[in-house]
């Protein structure tokens, strides 16, 4: 069971509304800090633990900015998201690349920002070297194929078009090496939404056990091995989430027996949590704006799927509650839609909801990761403001919502202004 | 059979790639202005034919001044979508807003610009009057609910978020008239993307008893029944086109049939497509810029998802071809992607083509709907330029290519220049 509780009253949230109308993001400060300190020290005992927050789950530099006063740094797969990470003042190997289909402008970057570059492919050492050069630590993303099932959401890695193959992976390192590369890491990302602790620690053994044939192949001591992220949220009341510690003590057990017989002491441990850390955190507000009953009832809201496209894309759960009527039995069966014109767009379906008002605020949970960052402009809808609901309880405006003039900036056209 | 011919020669393409780098999406003025001459020829039995182009699947107003120019209007459901229409120079009552869940200042805009309005509940009939008034024109949108089967695209109608019921239409109009309104009009929209001329034929027939239904109860004469859009493509080499003359031949019998002996003479047809009068002209033009080979084969595009979304949102196919190896054997099977950190941003899974090598230019068909229109943000990617071909063979830039300061522009954070 997981409480789903909005950390704003509601007097505080109509102050709120008075200066940023509806629909907004709104981030919890305090609980994702909190939540980063309990992920540090459930893993103290690794040496040189480091999380590279997913910046594509949440890619705003305030929140970066918070993550990186907590010790976290930045997992980046593209240009802008390199250059937020180093707006939010992340530096260096706090930043690793992990992108696939590279265009070399985005490893030039990487390279003048120091980071850890982690190659998608064997063929991505030639092309690296001639369009960037190498940079001090290289790593290469494994890709277990049939060694792994993979889940639902990031599909059978025998399908999936990252990584490379154990043979490949072994031969990579090789070149690198010769090629007069010094230091590496390791890393893969093979679950996606997980709940279940076992995967992680599975993943744990599986990389641990290929780190020691690294060694024992190629004489290479590995500095890192990034289990990369996946780590699910519970979306639903009645799911659990995640315990770090569990998790945690089983990928020990895994480090005690796998890398310590293998003289890899010291080896640094990595992940690149995103939805974990910021998702649970971050809600979607929005109005009631129509009523509406035809073969169902419908409520209509002021947000829609260009602020969050999880439900209408994968038909995602997210919880939803309404304004003051928490505790109201929830004896009304609505569809929650939003107004963007694709009959996907809506928010729940046949959800069991109290009576709802126009002009009640509804609060969609869980919208602090792949939330905002998923909107588009389809339909002409315009994505809508982020807030910082800071430590002190003030709010803060961290992106502004889209206006007309964003939406017609790229377009010059006579008459354009209207 | 489709034939997927691209209208540019090779080096003329070279040429323009030159000038504006890949990818982009390229759109064929000629075509599109046959298609619509083809569209209204068909239609010239039906006293005022009109079409009113879907904004929704190509927003662009240089797009927009073509169709006005071939005698089309603009169906518009969003604020931004009625300001791109009324840029394009397309006045009142070519212009329709239909949109549902509607805020009040989308009324008042369509209201200004003299549109026709298109409501989407009965409940909107004093939402409209209180937040804007009414419109000379009145429509609403009816959803016939278990008398239609809808398809997988669409949806049910039972389950679909708009329009009003039978009884509710009826009692729509009566209120409205009761208002004062003089002059009204009748819409559906039941099916999306459908091959099967039949289809359209059907809904034709359903809406003609309706608007005599509405005659006979009410004694109201609609200036008008909009078939809504819903004309699929043959995205696939083997599906053919829709026969707009077949279609036309259809309704007219059905007309015929049904307005006539109701005393209707002089209804007016209208339609809103989209997909089908710019989707087959437009193009997604994309450079192979690496090659992997591990459990499949992959070509990496420097398009992705953000350009395209429909090969990963719906697994929808598109036809690729490589540009100078037309007629070269397909005897390679590639996964075709982009680098966007998802595993679904594939154009095309498992696909027969020529060998692709670095550099060589992919041509994407059938990019001309629901293509540009629908790309985001996500993982900090970037949208593409949109270009037009015009009649006399020249190249007009009719949308730049988003840069990061557009990504950063909603942002005010200290350090954002980098």
């Amino acid at each position: 069971m997981t409480e789903k509780i909005f950390p704003v009253a509601p007097d505080k949230l109509e102050e709120i509304i008075k200066e940023y109308p509806t629909p907004f993001h709104i981030y919890d400060e305090a609980a994702i800090r909190q939540n980063l300190r309990r992920l540090f020290k459930a893993f103290a005992w690794a040496p040189g633990f480091r999380e590279y927050f997913a910046v594509k789950a949440a890619p705003n530099p305030y929140l970066l900015e918070i993550i990186r006063e907590e010790g976290g740094g930045c997992d980046c797969s593209s240009l802008p998201e390199l250059n937020l990470a180093h707006m939010a003042g992340v530096k260096g190997e706090n930043i690793m690349l992990t992108s696939n289909d590279t265009p070399a402008d985005e490893f030039q970057r990487a390279l003048q920002l120091g980071a850890i570059i982690n190659l998608d492919d064997i063929s991505h050492i030639d092309f690296l070297e001639k369009n960037a050069g190498f940079p001090a630590c290289l790593s290469f993303r494994y890709n277990p194929g049939a060694a792994v099932k993979g889940n639902d959401i990031i599909g059978n890695p025998l399908e999936a078009k990252y990584g490379l193959t154990h043979d490949q992976i072994i031969h990579a390192y090789r070149i690198a090496r010769d090629k007069g590369v010094k230091r590496f890491g390791l890393h893969t990302m093979v679950i996606s939404n997980e709940l279940q602790e076992q995967s992680f620690i599975n993943t744990a053994r599986l990389m641990f056990k290929l780190a020691a044939e690294i060694k024992e192949k190629l004489d290479i001591k590995l500095e890192f091995v990034n289990l990369g992220g996946g780590i699910g949220i519970p979306y639903r009341p009645e799911q659990d989430a995640v315990n770090m510690e569990n998790v945690s003590a089983g990928i020990k057990a895994a480090y005690e027996e796998i890398i310590i017989p293998a003289g890899l002491q010291g080896l640094s441990l990595a992940m690149e949590l995103g939805r974990c850390i910021t998702g649970p955190y971050g809600y979607l507000v929005a109005t009631a704006i129509h009523e509406k009953q035809t073969y169902k009832n419908y409520i209509g809201l002021d947000a829609c799927m260009a602020n969050l496209m999880r439900p209408a894309m994968y038909g995602a759960y997210h919880h939803i509650t309404v304004v003051g009527k928490e505790n109201a039995p929830h004896d009304h069966t609505y569809d929650v839609t939003g107004s963007l014109c694709e009959n996907n767009d809506k928010f729940a379906i046949d959800r069991q909801l109290p009576k709802i008002d126009r002009g009640d605020r509804l609060i969609i949970f869980d919208a602090g990761a792949h939330g905002h960052a998923m909107g588009f402009n389809y339909n002409g809808k315009l994505r809508s403001a982020e807030l910082l609901l800071r430590e002190d309880g003030s709010v803060k405006l961290i992106r502004r919502a889209e206006t007309q003039a964003d939406y017609f900036a790229t377009l010059h056209f006579e008459g354009s202004k209207f």
